[in-house]
C-alpha cells in the first residue's frame, strides 16, 4: 500500500512539543531519546507489551536493555503502531526500507536520534495515518487518549474528537425562505434538520443540502423517463438569444411572532442520513445540517430543479444561522427560534446534487458561507442534460431529464396528504417545466439559463474546494473544469482530482482526505489562521495504485498537435443498425459499448501509437473534417487507452469493514480505495455535438448533404497519463445507446482523415512527486 | 415485494390489548373502532397529518367525518405506516389487494370493523415488517415509543429496544480454560470482550466465539497455502480403524487469588468487531460476549483448530458465567472476578467458523448453554477439507487446509513481542498438524475424528437453531444435513435453508429473523415460555424472490429412480487438458467452471428434461457403473438446472443503506436480500470421490484399470423445485480446478449409462405454503 498525506502542517519544534504536551505527553529533552521513547510509550493507549524493537528484544526488554535506540527499531516500533504486522508485513531489520516503501513520511534519517529529533519524528508519525484509514492521534484520541470534555482541542492544527456523540442535540426548525414558489403569497418554509454537539460556546456548521434528504419518489421518476429510441429533429437556423434573469424575491410583510419557550425546538428526531465526513466533524465541535429546500418532504413550495429559488431555500438556512432570516419550531409559525448556538460560520459538503446546491449557493455570495466542499457537483444543469445542442443523459441514465428528476425529488407527494391537497397544481408547474426545457431541439435557451451557476461565479466569497472524479460520466468533469477556470483570480479555490467515477473519497486508505478537510475548515470556520498548504491540484495517477501528485492547474497550455492521417486518406462510419441488433443495444447499453470499444459496432477507429510518455491535462480537442448524407446529424467522440493493462477500479473497494471511527465508537465507517484490475482499455474522455450546433451552441446551421464541413469538438476534460508504447484510440460514430437518442436512419458519415487532427492540452513541465 | 413472518404469535384478544396497553396505548371498546383508531393514531410517534385515508380525505378528514371506516381505509392507512407509498406502490382503492399481494398478514376481512376487530388488526399490523425492515412496533420503539428505562419491555412475547446503549459496559476479562494446549504447566487463559447493559438484575448472554475476533494473519495464511497442481496419489489398500479418543483435561491446583475491587473489571476497551444480531439483543437487554479461545491474539496457548481443547476454550466462558470457573482482570492473573451480572443462560451466534464453534460447544452439553444459532458451521472438519478418501478443497479456497487456517488464526503473531517468545514452538506444533492431516492419501484418521462433533450429539441439551444457505460450496450444506439426522429425537431442532451462499440472512427484507430469533431466545434465556410456533424446517424458494415456505423435513422419503441412458449406450470423459488449457483453469478457476457447465470441458455431459415438477428434498444419489484405465482416479459430478432463467443471485443485494436500527440509532444496519437476476443455469448439488474410497470412507479398495465397477455417490444435501419442462443437467467429470487437486494425466473415464441412474428424494407430498 502507499500513504499520501497533504493534512501535515510544518510546525517549530517548540509548537510540536506544545501539542504532545496537551496530549498528556511528557518530554524532557535532558533524558536521552530512549527515555522520552519509553514515557511516550508508556502513556499512550496501547499494549506495549505486545511489540518488539527487534528479532532479539521486545520493546519491553529494549526499553531495559543497552541497546541503542536506532531510527530503524524507531520505525520498527512505529509501523507497529500503525497497525503493520511485524515478520509478515514487513521485517523488523528493514523498518526504513519498508516505511520508504508506503510512502510513510519519515524525518530527516541522517540526524542522530536525539531527544528532540526523536520528539519531532514521534509528532510526524502521529500526524500520519495508519494501515486502518486514522491518523494515529485521532486513533488514540478514539482509544480516550483525551476526555470528551465537549470543548475544542487541537492537533496540528486540526480539530481532535473531544465532543460527546452520545450526548448530541436532534432538533428540527422551519426556516423562512425568500421565495413563494407556489404562489401562495407565503415565503415557503424548508425543513432543516440539526445535530450539534454540546458546547458552552458557539458551533460553526457543516451544512449539506440535498433534496433526496427527505425521501425520493423512484415510482414517480420512472414513470417520467423519456423515451430514448426516437430519431433527431432537424431544426430550423436560428441564433438563440439569453437575456439575463434576475430572481426577483417577493416581499411580503413579516409577522410578529411570539418567540420559542427558551428559544429550544419543539420536535426532534431520531433518525436520518448523515454523511460521514459530516459525523467526523460532529464529534470535533462542528454541528451538522441537513436541509432538503423547496418542494420537498415537510417543507413547503414546488421543486424547482436547479434554479436561484432552489438555492435561496438553502441559503435561507446560512441566513438563519446569522440571524438575518427566521426559523419557527412548526410549519403552524406559531413561535421563532434563534440559532443561539451558532457562530455563523458555515461550510457546505456533499456530493453530486448535493455538490451542486453548494456550488449555487457559493455563486449567491451569501455571508457566512465561508467553504464549501463541491464533490461531483453540477455547475450548469445545461450541460447535465444536454450537450452541444444535443440531448445527452448522464451516464447510466438515458431518459433522464430536468423534469424526471423533479419527479423524483419532488418527495411531498411520498406523503398522501400532502398528494391529495397539492398534487394537482405541483402537475401544472411540472407540465410547464417538460415543455421548457425543450428536449426536441435540445437547445440552451432562458431555462437551462436560469439553472447555469457560472454566469454568476463573481459573486463568490467562499473559498472552493473540488472533488470530482476524472471518470465521472455521470456528472462529467466539465462541471469542475468550467467552474475552475471561470472563478474570478481572487476566489482560493483546491481541486482533488481522483480517478474513480461518480463516488466519494472520504474513506479511502491512501489518501488523508477527512484529516485535510479538518485542517482547513478548522481554520475557515473556527476563526483560526489556515496554516495548511494545500497544493492547486491534487491529482490521483491513473494505473498506478494509491497514488497522488500535486499539479500547479487543471488544463495545461502546451498543446501536441497529432494528425489523423496521411495525404488522400478518408474514413467512415454508417448510423444505421439491424433492427435485431439495435434492439438489443438498446435494451443494453453495456453490450453496446463493449462491442463499440472493440471495434464490432458502428464506428470509425482510429489508432495512435505513442511512443513517448504523455500526460494529458484538460480538453483534448477534436479538428476534424466531416460530410454526410444528410441534413442532420450528431457525432460521438471517445478516446481510449488501449490495450490490456492493470488499471483502477472507478468505483471503490471495500477494504475493511468499519474501521474508521467518526468519534468514539461513533458511525463507524468501511475502509475503502481504488484498487488494480486487469481491463482491456480505459475509456480516457468523451464528447457529443448536433452538427446543427457545431459554430456555436447558440447559433443553429444547417448541415448541407454530401458536403465537407470542418468541427472543432472539445472532449471532457481530464488529466491522464499516456505510458511509452500505449495505443491511443479514437473512436468516431453518431448513435450512442447509453447518452445520445438512439437514431436509427440510415446516414452515412465520412471523415477525411488528411485533415483532422487531435490537439492535446498537456501539464506544464515543472512538476513535483510528493 | 414479498413478506414472510414466522415470529407472530398468535394471542388471545385479553393479551393483545394488555400488550397494546403496555406501550401506552389507549383502547376503549366500548367506543366505535373509529374512535380507537385516531386515539391510536394520536398515540404513535408519526406525523398523522401526512396520512390519507381515500382519494377524498386525508386521514385527520376522515377521522373528523361522517365517512364509515372499512377493511380497505385500515390498510390503506396501515400500508402508509409501513412506508409504502399511496399513489405510486399501491392505490388508496386498492389497499387490500395490494396488501394481499405483498403477503400481508391480515385479520379476518369478512368479519365487521368492530373495535375488537380493529384492536387486534392494529395488533397483527405492529407485529408486521414495514418496508425498510423493522416491524412497525420495533420501529416505534426505536423512534421513541418507551422511554430507554434499562427495564424489559415484551411486546407479542419479544423483548424491545428499551436498554440505552449509550450506557453499555465494555470490559475484557481473562477466563481459565482447563486445557493446556501449549504445555506450560497452567490453564491457558483466553481473553473475552464483554459489552453488557446496564440493568439492575442480572442478564442473559449471546455469545459468539470466534478465532478471527481479535485478529487474522492473512499474509501467514497465503504463504502457507498447498499446491494444487499435482497429480492424485495410489494408496495402499487398508482398513483405517479409529479409536474413540477422549479428551482429557490436566488437573492443576488453582491458586488462592484476591478478588477485584468491587467485582468490577479494570480492563476496557471502544472498538471490537460485532454481529449485528448480537448488537440487536444489546439494545433488549442481552449481553454481547466475544471470545477467540486459545492460540489467539492475548490469549494462552496454541491453535488447535476445531478440537475439544478449542471447545473447551469456548465453554469455558460459559462455566465462568454460572460461576464454574474462574476469571482474571489480567494475564498475569492478580484478580479474580465473578460474573455477577449474568442469568448463566447462554445462547451462541455466529456464521461460519463461528457457527462451527457453536455446534461444537453444544456437543459438550455444557450446562448454561441453552440454544445456539449456528449459522453456516462446520459439524465435522474432515468434511470440510475433504471428500471420501480426497483434498477437496472449500469453494472458493483451494489449495486452503487446516494447517493454513491455523496460521490465519494463529493471532498472536500478529504481536511481535509474542512472536519473538512463541513462534519456534508454535511452528513445531503446527508442523505436527501439517504432517497429522495426511494431506498425500486424503483419508480420514484419528486427528480429523477429534474433529469431528457428529460423534457427540447424544451430549447435546441446547436447542439447536440452524442457518444454512443451499448454495454455500464453502461450508457445503451436508454439515448442517448430517448434525440434523445424528441429533438424538429428544433434541429440539429448527433449520432456515435459504438460497444464498455462505452468508448472513439477518437483514433481509422478505423474513423476519431477528424477530423470530428475538422470541426464541427472550423465552430461553428469560425463563419464559416458549410461544413460538416455529416449524422444523423454513425453506426458501429457489426461482422466485422472497418466498419462504415451511417444510416438514430436511430431507425426504419419497425416491424416484432416474435412469441415465437406454441399451448398450455408454459414454466418457477424459482427465487430461493441454498445457495451455490447464494453466489457465488453474489460474482462474472461473473459467473453468463456465467451460465445464457450457460443455466445453472435459466432462460427460447427462440431460434430463423433467416433464413434471420436482422438488427435490435430500441427497441426490449418483448410482454409476464406471471403467478406467488407470488404477487411481477420482470422480466430479455437479447437478444443474439448466436453461437461461430469473434466478436469485447467491448474495444479498444491498436494497437500502442503512435502514435497520438495533437500537435507538444504534448500529445501523443496511437492508438487502437475495433479487432475482438472469443466469444461463444454476448449480443444485455436487460431490467428489476417490475411486479408492469407493465402498466405505475408511476401507481403501484397489482400482483395476480397464475393468467395470459399481460407484454410489452421494451428493450435497438441498431442497429445490425444479419447473415442468426444466432440464436437469448431469455433469461428471475427474479434475476440478476448484475443489480437487489438479492431476493432468492422461486417464479415460468410461460410463455404462444404461446401468447407471440418479436416485432423486423427494419431500412428502401435504406441505403447505404460508
Amino acid at each position: 500500500m502507499q500513504f499520501n498525506h497533504f493534512s501535515i502542517i510544518d510546525k517549530s519544534f517548540d509548537q510540536e512539543l506544545s501539542d504532545l504536551t496537551s496530549l498528556g505527553f511528557k518530554f524532557d529533552t535532558s533524558s536521552t531519546a530512549k527515555v522520552n521513547l519509553k514515557n511516550w510509550l508508556l502513556t499512550a493507549p496501547i499494549a506495549m507489551t505486545s511489540l518488539a524493537a527487534t528479532n532479539q528484544e521486545t520493546v519491553r526488554d529494549f526499553l531495559d536493555s543497552e541497546t541503542p535506540l536506532t531510527w530503524n527499531i524507531f520505525y520498527a516500533i512505529s509501523l507497529q503502531l500503525l497497525d503493520f504486522v511485524a515478520n509478515f508485513d514487513f521485517q523488523l531489520t528493514e523498518a526504513i526500507t519498508f516505511a520508504n516503501s508506503i510512502n510513510l513520511p519519515l524525518v530527516d534519517l541522517s540526524a542522530e536520534t536525539s531527544p528532540k529529533q526523536l520528539i519531532s519524528a514521534i509528532y510526524l508519525l502521529m500526524n500520519s495515518r495508519r494501515q486502518t484509514g486514522m491518523t494515529l492521534v485521532e486513533h488514540w484520541v478514539s482509544e480516550g487518549l483525551l476526555p470528551l470534555d465537549n470543548h475544542y482541542h487541537f492537533f496540528n492544527d486540526k480539530s481532535l474528537a473531544t465532543f460527546d456523540t452520545s450526548q448530541l442535540i436532534r432538533e428540527v426548525v422551519y426556516v423562512e425562505s425568500s421565495v413563494d414558489t407556489q404562489n401562495r403569497g407565503e415565503y415557503d418554509l424548508v425543513k432543516v434538520e440539526i445535530i450539534r454537539p454540546l458546547f458552552d460556546g458557539k458551533v460553526p456548521a457543516i451544512m449539506t443540502a440535498s433534496p433526496y434528504h427527505f425521501g425520493t419518489n423512484i415510482k414517480a421518476n420512472d414513470d417520467k423517463l423519456h423515451q430514448m429510441n426516437v430519431d433527431l429533429v432537424e431544426k430550423p437556423l436560428d441564433r438563440i438569444a439569453i437575456s439575463e434573469s434576475t430572481l426577483t424575491l417577493p416581499d411580503y410583510p413579516a409577522t410578529e411572532i411570539p418567540s420559542a419557550d427558551n428559544n429550544q425546538a419543539t420536535e426532534h428526531f431520531t433518525h436520518t442520513w448523515t454523511y460521514s465526513l459530516n459525523d467526523y466533524f460532529l464529534a470535533r465541535g462542528f454541528a451538522s445540517i441537513y436541509v432538503a429546500s423547496v418542494g420537498t418532504r415537510d417543507s413547503d413550495g414546488f421543486q424547482t430543479s436547479g434554479d436561484y429559488q432552489q438555492i435561496a431555500g438553502v441559503t435561507a438556512v446560512i441566513d438563519w444561522l446569522n440571524g438575518r432570516a427566521r426559523a419557527f419550531t412548526n410549519r403552524q409559525k406559531t413561535h421563532i427560534l434563534t440559532a443561539d448556538w451558532a457562530n455563523g460560520h458555515v461550510a457546505m459538503t456533499g456530493k453530486s446534487y448535493l455538490g451542486t446546491l453548494a456550488y449555487g449557493a457559493a455563486t449567491t455570495g451569501v455571508a457566512g458561507l465561508d467553504v464549501i466542499l463541491a464533490e461531483a457537483g453540477i455547475t450548469n444543469w445545461y450541460d447535465y442534460y444536454r450537450e452541444k445542442g444535443l440531448v445527452r443523459s448522464p451516464g447510466g441514465y438515458p431518459g433522464e431529464d430536468l423534469d424526471v428528476l423533479a419527479e423524483l425529488t419532488y418527495s411531498r407527494n411520498l406523503d398522501a396528504a400532502d398528494f391529495l391537497v397539492n398534487n394537482p397544481a405541483y402537475q401544472k408547474q411540472l407540465a410547464d417545466m417538460s415543455q421548457a426545457l425543450a428536449r426536441t431541439s435540445g437547445d440552451y435557451n432562458a431555462y437551462w439559463h436560469a439553472r447555469n451557476y457560472l454566469p454568476h461565479v463573481d459573486k463568490v466569497k467562499a473559498d472552493i474546494l473540488i472533488v470530482h472524479g476524472l471518470q465521472d460520466f455521470n456528472v462529467t468533469p466539465s462541471h469542475a473544469f468550467n467552474f475552475w477556470h471561470a472563478l474570478p483570480e481572487h476566489v482560493t479555490k483546491h481541486a482533488f482530482l481522483h480517478q474513480g467515477s461518480h463516488i466519494y473519497m472520504n474513506n479511502w486508505q491512501s489518501i488523508d482526505f477527512s484529516e485535510t478537510i479538518n485542517a482547513y475548515f478548522s481554520a475557515k470556520l473556527l476563526e483560526r489562521d489556515l496554516t495548511l498548504d494545500l497544493p492547486p491540484v491534487i491529482w490521483q495517477k491513473n494505473n498506478v495504485a494509491q497514488s497522488f501528485e500535486e499539479l500547479p492547474e487543471f488544463g495545461g497550455h502546451d498543446i501536441e498537435v497529432l494528425p489523423l492521417g496521411f495525404a488522400g486518406e478518408l474514413d467512415q462510419f454508417e448510423n444505421h443498425y439491424p433492427a435485431e441488433i439495435f434492439d438489443q443495444y438498446s435494451k443494453n447499453f453495456q453490450t453496446f459499448k463493449t462491442d463499440l470499444f472493440e471495434d464490432k459496432a458502428n464506428a470509425a477507429i482510429i489508432d495512435v501509437h505513442l511512443p513517448e510518455t504523455l500526460q494529458i491535462n484538460g480538453q483534448i480537442v477534436l479538428d476534424l473534417r466531416l460530410k454526410l448524407n444528410d441534413t442532420k446529424g450528431m457525432l460521438s467522440a471517445q478516446v481510449l487507452d488501449f490495450g490490456s493493462k492493470k488499471r483502477l477500479t472507478d468505483v471503490s473497494t471495500l477494504l475493511e469493514p468499519k474501521t474508521i471511527d467518526r468519534g468514539r465508537n461513533f458511525m463507524l465507517d468501511d475502509l475503502r480505495d481504488l484498487t488494480l484490475v486487469d481491463k482491456p482499455y480505459q475509456v480516457v474522455t468523451k464528447g457529443f455535438m448536433n452538427l446543427q450546433n457545431r459554430q456555436q451552441l447558440t447559433e443553429i446551421n444547417s448541415v448541407i448533404a454530401d458536403e465537407w464541413f470542418r468541427v472543432e469538438l472539445r472532449l471532457q476534460p481530464t488529466i491522464y497519463d499516456f505510458e511509452a508504447g500505449d495505443t491511443l484510440r479514437l473512436v468516431l460514430y453518431s448513435t450512442d445507446f447509453e447518452h445520445t437518442v438512439r437514431d436509427n436512419r440510415e446516414v452515412s458519415y465520412t471523415i477525411n482523415l488528411e485533415k483532422s487532427r487531435l490537439y492535446l492540452p498537456k501539464t506544464k513541465k515543472e512538476r513535483h512527486k510528493i
